[in-house]
């Protein structure tokens, strides 16, 4: 039995909200709230020789994680990593080159280059996540009730075989977009051996003390509708079908950016969650899928406002939702953005804590 | 009178098409058609220094606008330009770096620059464009029937904006939603600024014989339907009052990339077109705006696709609009690729002009 399921002495609003449970007032937390927001992110990150160096040191990994629970008070962890250490682990190593982001200098070409491709090994390829969330999840439990829950992610399938075959950030992703009309069975094979590689790695995290997952389909916006369906979204249904199979006390939250396409088939998973970028209109989210617990979607630009004018934006967000303190997760509709100044982030925070 | 009123003697489908008339077939042409797809082009662009240098000389901009009409039959023309000759033009210089894009090497960062911005004077600013035109129109001229309509284009102020704020491309454009958020009054003054230049920049076009316009509201996507009502949307309105006014028989389509969120406020614009992205299901555009002339949108890396698949989707495409060759213009849902194959653009048009 795993760390997961036994009581949590700490502040669970977060893991209630994501089960569907009616809570006090609506739990709050950022994506990419561990990073370069925090002052003492940036000063531990000056230290060390690389990105990657943070990723790959338990001791540093739960520093990180758990910056923004002090510094910003936020009602869940989510551990630090990057969602590339999927393709490292399966053989397609990356490195972040500054200013430019993530750069892959082998990537997935041709047939031959999937065959090579190997299953990830979690307890031996990515154990320094997994010791990272060993670690903080000890930490977060001796801070006893001002604990919280911890999260666990990793890239879709889609997103990752996105970066595998661009070889790096994109616009258009228009090379593995290429590769699914070109190379249907090819596709399909890698994110065959992604997909199985994640959903070793989800459980793996549980396993290690994971509360709760997400899973990043970050580029599913450049997909048309009838690719997100064919090859996009089976990917993610074969790794919620094996999470609840074998966990299914994690609630998962599924964040498909863009993909305003597919709401309805997305709004039909089996996760427990679904994210919500800024420009997914609460009342009409509400509308086309009613019942389902909603995490999002603040406008991440609007933290660079007028703490006052930001207050009034994060009521408005939350009435949309509902204000009834019920099925939806505040959070921003992207990952928050490095120079957001901590008086915003403190203004949306402050708002949401407030239960209004 | 400007030349564009008079009878035209080429194959006028697409001019017909985009004033909402039934046509024998549905016309057809792609989003930068005229570059780097071209070999032709490519020769050409080896030889000048820069792609500015063809951007500003007249001869070539025919040239090059020209050799997609031979090479591919195409049934509409677009001249060959830069949305960013708008913000060069009010006094923010931009130059093309290899393997990067746009750069400006100076931004709006505060409300001093949006003062010293001038209001673009095409005649004089912009008259390599205006020159490109009046050459390439005569050109078309003088093929006979075997010419085709010419379009005109320019960004829309909200992207506009984002290029002159951000310096460059970007995929979140967080500065310029940052100012839109702290800065709105400043915000308002810069789009206006714009919205007058590209207003003048696109009647200026006309009277140099482009019959038809395109606003490319590339960016509208990273915008929340909020900030697309208050700030994008009312400056494309102001565009299109003024067009009616001056040169009410000139159709415009209106490309808001990516702004599913804000589709029925598009579908009221009083343009002519309404173009879609790949992403936009063509029997739901069709229930949610009936009646409405649509311009795309095939997905652009279909055209990698082995060409008997191609034209599979072509067809899907078209019954998806309505197989009646009427209020369509087939296109693709973003501009061409710069690697795509001739071959896949040729089954592509080549299925659209077998006249489905």
């Amino acid at each position: 039995m795993s760390e997961a399921t036994h009581a949590f002495a700490g502040r669970d609003l977060f893991l209630r909200a994501a089960k569907g449970e009616k809570t006090e007032r609506t739990p709050v937390w950022l994506m990419r709230q561990a990073g370069r927001i925090l002052p003492e992110y940036r000063e531990l990150r000056a230290g060390v020789p690389s990105f990657k160096h943070l990723v790959e040191t338990p001791d540093l990994v739960q520093e990180v994680t758990l910056q923004p629970i002090h510094a910003l008070g936020v009602d869940a962890a989510i551990i630090f990593s990057d969602i590339l250490v999927i393709p490292e682990a399966m053989g397609l190593p990356y490195r972040m080159q500054p200013g430019k982001g993530p750069v892959f200098d082998e990537t997935v070409n041709a047939d031959i280059d999937v065959e090579k491709l190997r299953i990830a090994n979690p307890a031996e390829d990515l154990n320094y996540t997994l010791e990272g969330l060993r670690k903080t999840r000890a930490a977060l439990a001796a801070m006893g009730e001002n604990g919280v829950p911890l999260i666990g992610f990793a890239g879709a399938p889609w997103t990752i075989m996105a970066y595998m075959i661009e070889g790096g950030g994109s616009k258009t992703f228009s090379k593995p977009r290429r590769w699914l009309h070109a190379n249907p069975s090819g596709s399909k094979k890698l994110l065959e051996k992604i997909t199985e590689s994640t959903l070793l790695y989800l459980q793996a995290q549980v396993e290690a003390g994971a509360q709760a997952l997400q899973l990043f389909d970050s580029w599913a916006g450049v997909l048309s509708p009838a690719l997100y369906r064919e090859f996009a979204l089976p990917a993610i249904r074969t790794i919620l079908d094996g999470l609840k199979q074998s966990h299914p006390e994690i609630p998962v939250i599924v964040f498909a950016k863009d993909a305003w396409f597919v709401f309805e088939d997305l709004a039909e998973l089996p996760s427990a969650v679904m994210g919500l970028d800024w420009q997914t209109n609460p009342e009409l989210a509400r509308k086309r899928a009613p019942g389902r617990v909603f995490q999002g979607n603040l406008d991440p630009t609007l933290l660079y406002a007028d703490p006052k004018d930001i207050e009034g934006k994060v009521k408005e967000m939350l009435a949309g939702f509902g204000a009834s303190s019920q099925a939806h997760i505040a959070n921003l509709g992207h990952g928050v953005y490095p120079d957001t100044p901590l008086d915003g982030v403190r203004a949306f925070i402050g708002t949401v804590q407030a239960g209004y």
